[in-house]
């Protein structure tokens, strides 16, 4: 099975930056799970400023569908009803956006 | 031993993430040996826009150490001369800067 990795970035309000960090400090415990189920692995967020990167590997054989079945999941809806909105531009549903690689090397 | 995870960010000139993004397609061999031999791992390196994230893995004991071996490496400066001269502010030494991890799972 071929593991696809993928790289998001996202910008957090200048006023959201403590508490986006603090609830990714302790995320709970029914998000990993659903990660998890859907089959994402080594999953790392950095900050820098009020920017975000998201670094994961995804390991299963329907990415499509595994986020479908992420986005039903009643507690990541409800944890995502904590995190979305210190995302700059939230209320025009700005959010994490996947870049492009243009490197890797095992 | 323990796996150490790295995040960085770097913001490209406009004019050069064409040139950048050609670079990385091809990255010389004896930079890849140099970054193999300085125990980098699971490298990738992500665009969107000019902005640029790099996420890799340190597979060693001495980082800071394995960083000066490679900041000596010929083939290394070489090759920085035409990637550092991307990136916005090179001139007042602006390159990839580390982020700091908020999460992680495995």
């Amino acid at each position: 099975m071929q593991i696809r990795r993928f790289g998001q970035i996202g910008t957090l309000k200048a006023d959201k930056v403590k508490e986006y960090t603090k609830l990714h400090s302790a995320v709970w415990p029914g998000v990993l799970k659903t990660i998890n189920e859907c089959n994402l692995r080594n999953y790392s967020i950095y900050i820098k400023g009020n920017q975000v990167f998201a670094y994961f590997e995804y390991a299963g054989t329907d990415y499509d569908g595994d986020m479908e079945k992420m986005s039903k999941d009643p507690v990541t809806i409800e944890w995502w009803k904590h995190t979305k909105p210190c995302f700059e531009g939230f209320e025009k549903g700005s959010f994490y956006e996947d870049m492009d690689e243009i490197f890797h090397f095992d």
